[in-house]
Formats: structure tokens, C-alpha cells, sequence
């Protein structure tokens, strides 16, 4: 073992025991910590806040030389600047996942399986989760603050870009836990790629990995573990303008998906236009989008409406352009349109827009996606919007969670049984039988009280 | 692409094709369908039974020379026997999924974003599931009947022993699906190894991978495919007898958690005793189970106690016997117990023997498996036992699902948006704010309108 796996070894398992005391804290002293973090955070906590500042200004300075030498983006840059309003919405944020139901503890079964024997379904925290995450300091204390609240311990690695303030952002979320009585262990991080290399081999004390960042980033980490990955690497979403849709509202849902935040994942990247309306609405449209900047990529039916409008030609329809640039094509009908969805989108968010109730219903039906939309700008996929409040990230997964991640996807559960010298043997006999009262599927019982499952 | 290659891409497409179909076939129609394959099964059926069991007589005919050459295990043997009995109870059990709730199609979230911006969660089916099971002609019904009724397509690979058995259930199977107007690509098989791992690269086609058979199989599968895997490899299931056990009763579950079905994977493998306890009851446990023909193994504690008894050395707590054997260790304490279960167990069902109530409750919140059981046999452990019906199988996963795997688990959600035309851009600017009434965490705001996943 190399010292750096030797490192990540003993961060996992002192965080593995750390969870194991988060996971019995009580909801109260769970969102106690959270408001002590939300405090040290605060506006009036101007020691703190000057020690954050002095270490966010060592990361700037080598960003802005990395800048210069444009081995950074300016973006990385904003996202690496935290400014006095940032740690207000930081704390605001922490206070709001305080005020968030607990996750964890909830019955969401209960079943008199006979007379005194109890089965109980319980959501219990993960355990360990790692995050992997570009150099984004708000979202340094916004994991930890859902990672607290859901009883998980978070071993964080955070881009180097990120390095002074990241360390200055977890010694203040370790003091408080430690002043909160929590054990400090419970948020613990690691430096460099090899220590992230190093974590993503530890699926013997690490549940989940959560990472955030852009496309390349999440593909590194779901390609480089056994680890269950919660998150999504592509967000290449889809708007469908169906022959009945109202041109108006057609052209405003376009617009709103494309370049109301064109980097965001649930951006709209490819807009499908019914071949009996295209002739009029894609003219319209592509002058709205040309003059909101949007770049054209299309197919030769959209080329050949284009009268002179530039349309660069499409390069892969899988294209998240994260940017102002979309993609048009003109498709034959509803299912070319369904089918173009499945085989080039990423089954984040898609939608369509009609007055057709019938085509409005098979659309909701058969795309096969995390988010169906009718009617809709695709960008209202979000944990926030869906009144979820805090939020891990969004999920292509079909396992687990899908869609916006939110508190109640960091559980598991566990089945509770009690008894009083209940036997198998008994019910495998016939001497007793099973009563499954309350649960689910009560009205259902095998013929044989003797199954196997191997 | 190999041969194999193409032949399992060529399967799974038309699997993922027939699964589009089925995701949105009725209730009523899956229903008729499970009751064709019953009533194909049933004992009235004469001529498909005459050609079940004359495929099978071929298999068993193979099996019988390896068997004669210790290729192959008596149980093996005895798994793949199918006869009158078996062919009722897979009928039986394929009526019971038909009446079983369908788990797809349920509303879990309802909530009203905005006025006339309406956000729903509906449950629906993967997709394509691949099941690689071993020679268990039984469990190609079982699976097929689960994902019929859950919506989901099946690509099925077979031990190589029950090539003919399989063949004959596989071609009932789609026959059925045929005659009730259902896809008949629902269900497809590929044969041999190379068909599986060609199968376990199809992580674009195939949602799920649900192995049955034993460890050595789960474990070949969790290693070669980055599609989800459901199931568990290893069963090292514990009893923990306290010093505040009833003495009889600790001996009864023993007995039965040990000795009533040896073989499965939530058999007892190893039993803790409290060292208070341990001069006076571990004799008695000694004499019970080698009464019932169990071999012992020991630490040298349990040795010293062993008065003549024949107690082998331990070789690897984490060992799931699988037989009529045990591994018996004095623990200083309910600490030392749970650490023991954490280090070297599996997850998967643990058991305490106390009268202590407190004892109890910290051993049912602190020990991390997927049933934590107080005075009751390790073997409640199983979906028919719960109360689920019907079971995929156990999972030791702490994604989707964990302990019994039943219906309710073989289907994802999507969030279905219904607006009239809603913007973002209105809620970022602050001309519309979100209701969201209904729903989960409805009490909860943002600060800001305008928050970013990316």
C-alpha cells in the first residue's frame, strides 16, 4: 500500500467510526451543529469570516495566474471566489437543511408478522459517503451540511484550486462539530488525485460516492469504482414542438430552456420540430434564438429553411453544448420524435410541447427519463423548483434516486425484527402461521410455508 | 464485435424494444398473461408438460454422467429435477404474482408547483433486466412472472446443465406472451459464458443484472459488469447470545437459525457468547448442536470449555459454511459483538438473544445490516416470510433496495411537469413564485430563486 492509500485508509475508517455515532444522534443535536455552523458562517462572525476570506485570497492569487496562462476558465474562477454574500447564502443554506425533516429514523413499514413477532422498516443513514468535487467552496459546506442532517460521515476531495479555502471551510466545520459534541471525524478530507484514486478503491467502507463537477469529472469517477456513483455525467435535454403545439408558447419554452442558464445541465440542447409546422415555426425560431446570441447547428430539412440564416451543420446529436448553441431538427412525427430522444439523449429532462392531449399522454409516458415535461421549460428540473429544498445533485440512475437528489435519497434502511424465541422450524412444520398484518402485500400468502432463496 | 457480441446486442435490443411496450401494457393485460403461463404450467396442461419433462429428462441424463464424475452436486441434481409437484407450485406461484399490487404506475408525489404547474412521480418499470442464473428451472419462471408483472423485459442466461429445461420453459413462456397479445421479446435467453459476459458489457441496454446462484456467481458478475447488480454474495449471519439470554431460548435459535435449512444464505455461521454466560451455556450449545450433527468450530476460549468435545480451530470468521457447521466465539461484550458482526460479517441478517431491553436497542440501532433481529431466528429473514409474495432475492446492496427484494423494487420513477407554458426565467426574475403545495418538504424556500446543480 502506498502512503496515499495508507492516508485514504485511515481517513475512510476514522470516518467510518465517526458515522457510527452520527448515525444514533439525535435530530436535535444534529441541527444544533448545523445552526453552530450556520453562526460560525455568519455575517457576525468576523474572525471566522476573515480567516475564510485570507485563505479564499491565497487560492485566488494562483488562480489568477493559472488565468492568464488559460489553464483555468473564468468560470472556475467565479465559482472559486467567495465573497461575503456567498457565505450569507452558505449559512442560509446550512439553517435551511436544519429546518428539513431527519431523513433517517423513519418507520416506513410495520408488520405483525404473528402474534409477538414485529418486523419494522427503518431508514438509517449510509454510512460513509465521499464526494468528489471540482473547486467549488459553497459546495464544500452544502454537502456537509446534508451529510450531517442525514447521518452520513462525508470524506470530501476537492479540486486543488480550491485547496486554501477548502481547508480553512473544513477546520470550521470540524471545530463545530467538535464544540457540538459531534464527533469531528464525521467530515474529514483528503488532497490530490491520487488520494480521489485511492478513495474510489475503498468500496469496503465507503457506500456512495457523490461527485460534482463537469462531464469529465463524473466519468472519471464512474469508470474508476465499484462504488455506487450518485449522479449524472450528461445532461443532453430535449424539446419536442409537436404539430399542435401553440407557436407562442412553443417559441417561449425554447427559449427559457436554452438560455435561461445555457450551462446548467437541464439546459435544452436539441429542439425536434414536427414536420407540418416547421416551415413557419422554424424560421420564427431560429430568428428569436440568433437574436438571444444562441449559436444553430441543424439538420438539412432545418438548413433548407434557414433563407440564408446561419445553421452550422450537426456534428453528433449527443452533444451537450453547455453553452448558447443548440441543435434543430425536423422530425416526421411523434414517435421519430420519442425515438430521436431515446437514442441520443441522456434520459435527463425532456419535453414536449402541444395542445394534443393524447400526444401530450404518450409522451409522458413512454420517454423514458427522469423528467417528462409538458408544456414546461426543461430547466424547472431542479430539487429546489420541485419544493424539495437542498439538494445532492440529479440523478440518470434508475437505481436509488432519480432525478433531483434531495435528503431523503442519503438513506437506507434496515428491517427491525423482534420476537420472543420465534422459530422458522415452527412455521416450516405447520405448527404456527403467519399473520402479515399491516406491511404490504398482507393478502398475499405462498402455498408452502417453505421457500428458499438459494 | 464477436458473434456472441452481436447475438447479445441483438437480444437486448429486441428486449429493450418488447420492454417499451410492456412499460405501458395494463394491469389487466400482464394479469391475463401470468395466468396463461400458469394455466401452460398447470396440470391440465398435458402436452406441455410431456415436453417439459422430456427436456428435462435430457438435461438430468447429462447431469447423471456428471454427477457419476463429481462435476456436478447431488443438489444441483436435485435443483434441476423438475417434476409434477415443482410444475404445480411454479403455477401456483406465477397466480400469486398475478395478484400481487402492480408496482408501476403509482403516484408517490403529487405537488402543485404553481398554479397550473403540476409535478407528479410515477413509479415505472427498468427496462431491460438480465438475469444470470444457474441450473434452476424454477427460477426462470419466478423471475419471468416478476418482471412481466413489474414491466420489465427479461434477458435470461441459464446454467449449462438445464440447457433443454430452459429451452422448454423459455419457448412456453413466449408462447403464452404471444397468444395474450404481449411482446414475445419480453422474455429472450442467450446460451454459455461468453453470451453472459457479452451480456454484462451492455450497460446501455440493460438497467439491472440479477444474479442467482451461489457466491462464486454473484461474486463473477459484481466484478464483471457496471450495470447495478441486485443481490448479495455472501451470507455470514450471526446470533449474539447476551448474558441478560434466556438460556432456552438462545439454544432454540440457535438450533434453528444453524441447523433448519443449513444451506441458505440466512443461516447462522458464526454465534457470540457473552463471556458472563459462556461456562454454562456454551456446553449446552456444544452438545445441542453436535446432537444435530453440526461441526464445531471455536476460539480458544470456546476450546477451553470444550471438556473433551471436538471443537476445530476457526479458520476465517467471515466464512459462510453453508453446511451443517459453525463458528462459536466468546465476546467480552455487546461492543466486542457488534465490532465482531462489522468486521467480519456480511450485512446481511444478525440476530441478539437478550432480555436486556437497552442491550437490545443498541444492538438493533447500532449493528449495520439489513435485518437486525432481537429473540428470533436469522431464517425470518425472506420476502415470502415478511410478507412481500414473491422475491427476486436478498440484497446486501445499501442502494434501492436491501434485505428482500420484492415487486415494489423492480421499478425506478420519473417526475412527470404539466404546465401551460411556465417559464423560469419568471421565477429567476421574481414575477412568479413557487407554491409547491403537496408534495414532500413543502415547507421549505429557497432564499433565492435562482439556484444551480452545475
Amino acid at each position: 500500500m502506498t502512503r496515499i492509500q495508507t492516508q485514504a485508509l485511515a481517513a475512510a475508517t476514522a470516518a467510518r467510526a465517526a458515522s457510527r455515532t452520527l448515525a444514533h444522534t439525535s435530530t436535535a443535536d444534529k441541527n444544533a451543529a448545523l445552526r453552530g455552523i450556520a453562526a460560525a458562517l455568519a455575517h457576525s462572525a468576523i474572525a471566522a469570516r476573515a480567516a475564510l476570506l485570507k485563505a479564499n485570497r491565497a487560492d485566488l492569487r494562483r488562480a489568477q495566474k493559472l488565468l492568464a496562462q488559460k489553464t483555468l476558465t473564468s468560470a472556475t474562477l467565479a465559482r472559486l471566489h467567495i465573497t461575503d454574500a456567498k457565505l450569507d447564502a452558505m449559512a442560509a443554506g446550512v439553517l435551511q437543511v436544519a429546518a428539513l425533516p431527519d431523513p433517517s429514523g423513519q418507520v416506513t413499514l410495520e408488520s405483525e408478522l404473528d402474534d409477538g413477532l414485529t418486523l419494522r422498516r427503518v431508514t438509517c443513514p449510509f454510512g460513509v459517503v465521499a464526494a468528489i468535487i471540482e473547486a467549488r467552496p459553497d459546495a464544500v459546506v452544502q454537502l456537509a451540511a446534508l451529510m450531517i442532517k442525514s447521518g452520513n460521515a462525508l470524506i470530501l476531495k476537492a479540486g486543488a484550486e480550491a485547496r486554501d479555502s477548502t481547508r480553512a471551510l473544513v477546520a470550521l466545520l470540524r471545530g463545530t462539530l467538535l464544540a457540538s459534541g459531534l464527533p469531528e471525524d464525521a467530515i474529514v478530507a483528503v488532497e490530490g488525485r491520487q488520494a480521489a484514486q485511492a478513495l474510489l478503491a475503498l468500496d469496503d467502507q465507503i457506500a456512495l460516492v457523490v461527485p460534482r463537477g463537469g462531464n469529465k469529472l463524473v466519468q472519471y469517477v464512474q469508470s474508476h469504482t465499484n462504488i455506487p456513483v450518485l449522479g449524472h455525467a450528461d445532461g443532453v435535454c430535449h424539446v419536442y414542438v409537436d404539430a399542435a403545439a401553440d407557436p407562442e408558447q412553443a417559441l417561449a419554452i425554447v427559449l427559457d430552456s436554452k438560455t435561461q442558464a445555457p450551462a446548467t445541465c437541464n439546459a435544452c440542447e436539441t429542439v425536434l420540430v414536427h414536420r407540418q409546422i416547421a416551415p413557419g415555426f422554424l424560421p420564427l425560431l431560429m430568428d428569436r434564438l440568433l437574436s438571444a446570441g444562441v449559436t444553430l447547428h441543424g439538420c438539412a430539412a432545418t438548413q433548407a429553411l434557414a433563407a440564408g440564416r446561419p445553421v452550422a451543420p450537426v456534428e453528433a446529436w449527443h452533444t451537450e453544448y453547455g453553452d448558447l448553441a443548440v441543435a434543430l431538427r425536423v422530425v416526421d412525427d411523434l414517435d421519430a420524435a420519442i425515438d430521436h430522444i431515446h437514442r441520443h439523449g441522456s434520459s435527463h429532462t425532456d419535453a414536449i410541447v402541444t395542445r394534443d392531449a393524447a400526444a401530450a399522454q404518450r409522451f409522458l409516458n413512454e420517454v423514458d427519463s427522469a423528467g417528462v415535461y409538458l408544456n414546461a421549460s426543461t430547466r424547472f428540473s431542479d430539487g429546489y423548483r420541485y419544493g424539495f429544498g437542498a439538494e445532492v445533485g440529479i440523478s440518470t440512475n434508475k437505481l436509488h434516486a432519480r432525478g433531483p437528489v434531495g435528503l431523503e435519497s442519503l438513506v437506507t434502511y434496515k428491517y427491525q425484527l423482534t420476537g420472543h424465541g420465534h422459530l422458522v422450524g415452527d412455521y416450516a412444520s405447520g405448527r404456527r402461521h403467519f399473520r402479515h398484518e399491516g406491511g404490504i402485500a398482507q393478502d398475499v400468502k405462498r402455498s408452502s410455508d417453505e421457500p428458499e432463496n438459494r
